[in-house]
């Protein structure tokens, strides 16, 4: 099995129903990821213990999520050279725009390569585009799935044509 | 049957549910109507292809829907000149202020004649009030569409005051 | 000189400095236009009987202005069928949002097509793109509109690399 | 039995639900009152009938409910100058904000007296309010409701601490 | 001299600038106030005693305007049965929506009448509405008033449309 | 029994199930408290009553909750100079928003200590971090607490890690 | 000199402006403290040094100020069990709004007591609340200055009504 | 000189002054880059080509920046599977809060990294960081960066301390 290269981290294991997406995409690429609790808040060390290890254990790109004054990915880039991409998970009151912000707006100097609310599959894509720079087995298989992309959409476009009602 | 004169795009079938509401509405003003599911970012091309067609295909309004970042009727617009008419679809996290804004704040050049919310019945209409200004029958219509929206005030108002306890 | 085929209507004379450019740009596609200053609170009289004659007059297409509780396009909407283009006027504590939400989210039934907030000019193309659709001319000269963008865009990409540092 | 001094208006019976706690309210006052649905969009010519003969008919204050683009209150105030009290209604994607903005945000000249979204019974409270001015049984009748609110406190209260854990 | 019926309260003197117009307008109706700085937070007695005095001490509306965490209106609501109006004062870091929204949201039993962001001079006309109800003199300055705003619509359109141009 | 040190005050008893987690904490780290239902607006005076009291009562925190237009800690801290932590509760149309900006947006001179939207536990732990200043045991406890924050956290990181798939 | 019992701290120097009025307030209540730059991500090690070793250093309160993607409060609050208050510093696009969601909405179990929007003479106000639990002194101090602050309402009031019109 | 191997792309010069800080950390880092101006709405078929070419081309990292309905990152993303790093512009009325939703709600297959509102100093650093995992030259000068963001912060703290006033 292979080292893995992708690390996934959330503040808390109820983050990952949102979180296993980013999962599901790197199997399907076949790239090695694992994946980490550690709370920037209720075990910082454990998050920057986490952050300060990650490139020396083989890491090349760090997901993290997290929701409401969602510091994780911060935190974690604050301790890492490594490209840091933060998943902001949806909150109840406020629709994750408080994770947004939190995670997006970071200072200068220390980037977060922000994605959508809850937006762990394309977390996963972005690492896999970003790995792919050096791999031309990943840039091609980045290719095969943009194809199956907009073969879905071909698909969906014949059956609402043949579906739906063409008007008068 | 008579050529589509409006084409209804958007960028996923799940869109549909929010867009049928366009056909219904052109159906009843007797206006043929084409469907097409041409994603902006997961079928670039499809979307620009159907763009830069649809006038000689003998479209003359266009209306297209998104959520999220919604660029599809953004860039629609960007490939015609003809009228495009967005629709922001509601989203799970932000109830579609991101899609409102992804498709009404378009630069300098390019317009987008943006709808409400999930208004897809409203922007089949301003298609018609469109349509209308060469057609007397539509511009008929339109005036007998407006008297019976007031004539359902008109009967909701009755039964509001029949069925309604009327103070002392 | 030609009667007036788009009428631009605005709460108070305020608003003008923000609605000037739709004149400017109708000048420029030689298209004839009206201003009008009809407020829908401050005398709804006469924007009520501006859009109810609307038609008769001759107009095609009204741009109609304004800003906070910002009514006026969907008043106008209320009493004509022609197609009504609100631009919602930005203002001094809410930046706009308020004419945004109050002339985008028309009810059911009464559409107005939205431009950007202060999006006086893309309200105007807008109207020419409505406009052009029984003129092979507008339509042309539509063409030639976005050429020129696309010329100054190509413009600006040269001056940029040509001035700018290159990197080592 | 007595005419009614409040009008209560609403631009669709949809939005009784959330009047009827209006209604409630007048009658438990002894304030008669009446309802009509008088779209601004879909109606326009009602509403204005309706707020211009407002006076005459023998109202002294009109609450008027809406949502989205929630023109009524302001176009009712448009054309009386009867004290208007307005409700935001609860919208299903901003959750009513774009109604707030859109009543509250009034031009200098024609004010609208706000109340919470979805807030009818205070929007009567505010009209009992305002029809005590003349009326020393209903000023009474004010005092023994503000002293029903602080008795009901007082039971919540005392049932808190009964049922509640005390503590260590 | 008349004695008061309306008073002007406000948490700073600083709002002054703001609540000015209001006096403006009452000065214009004959309508005799009064001006108090009564903040809810650093002088919680004085708000309070100023309220519970209001109905004796001849007072009929009260106008209360107030920034931030505005508490002011409210509390002024809770010690008297008079119609509160309540100014959300623009704040410089959100605009007034801060303002806004502790002043319109208050819990069902206690209203509060709010008007616009920094809408001192509707919260004075709304004031003289309530006031007309009892004062067919003060009806009549209302029309008046009502009638200079529609002239200044007119003046503001002829000068629009002499000095503007036309168009081709 | 000791006396209570903290007093959990809430405008209404519907605020009850988000503050019971409040009392939860202060059970767990043996601090004896109150529980009060006394609104700023319906019962004015108790809320003046209550805060004036408090320290005398023998009160060192006060934990405050409130909705809306959701003045109570304002108020309560209005009225006294013990820390008072203010609880923003959630609102069904703006998720709480309402509630956050009219807790924390206190004016100079009277503080609130705002805690998240629905945070009264987090509300009681900052209670017992300012009475663990003068309390060894409070700050050892405070200590085991975070432990078993972090403990908890690497429990979950093991199940995670055995549950999940750890990609190829 | 006594021992510092605060300690301000702030990300970077820029933010010292908003700071220094917590500073004032210290002063005028005779309380030491200290100073200090700690960037939670341009830093993070100093950062956490700082708060681990806050305790033993003397301090009681930290008063932590920052802005955007603000986490130096949270981060300093997840190293120690000191009491920490946090200071959203404005900002120039979202106007403090991203610090105030990246504050107040910990997570469960790491509280920071939030203050306004640049609110950092309130943040001083709320620690010395807290440090007068054990002092008479302080009490009596925090008493004295809400006694000026009423004065200061008193002369405001009355500078208003001397310096104001008071109507016909 | 080195082919560049991450491309600056706006969609008008006006975005310059913001973009320009990414060239500058590029220069710092010696790494080769070029600037393009390529609407995506006034010359998508420029924007589409620049896209579809840019692997080819040898660049590695594309930073697109773009504000209100800010399309272009998105646009380039649809068009290239090269890690798209976008900056949303700040806009006059919304802050940039368009121009962030407009780039990070991004639907799921097609991601942008996104960054801060104005944050092209950070784009830079992530593609920096990107670039970095197959360069241990890059890695160390970043590691050197991140050393001098750490000494800028001890100078800021000493200075701080230094002519700050250290409380009594």
């Amino acid at each position: 099995m292979a080292l893995p290269v992708v690390g996934i981290v959330m503040g808390s294991d109820s983050d990952w129903p949102v979180l296993a997406g980013a999962g599901e995409v790197l199997e399907r690429f076949g790239i090695a990821y694992e994946m980490t609790v550690a709370s920037a808040h209720r075990h910082p060390g454990k998050a920057a213990g986490y952050a300060r290890g990650a490139r020396e254990a083989g890491l090349k790109v760090i997901i993290a999520g997290a929701g409401g004054a969602a510091h994780l990915p911060g935190v974690i880039a604050s301790w890492t050279t490594l490209p840091v991409i933060g998943v902001p998970v949806a909150t109840a009151h406020l629709g994750g725009l408080d994770s947004l912000y939190s995670i997006v707006q970071m200072p200068r100097g220390v980037p977060v390569a922000t994605v959508s609310i809850d937006g762990a599959v394309n977390a996963a894509l972005l690492a896999v585009q970003i790995l792919a720079l050096e791999s031309p087995e990943l840039q091609e298989e980045l290719g095969r799935y943009r194809d199956e992309l907009a073969v879905r959409v071909e698909e969906q476009d014949r059956r609402l044509r043949r579906g739906g009602t063409e008007g008068s």
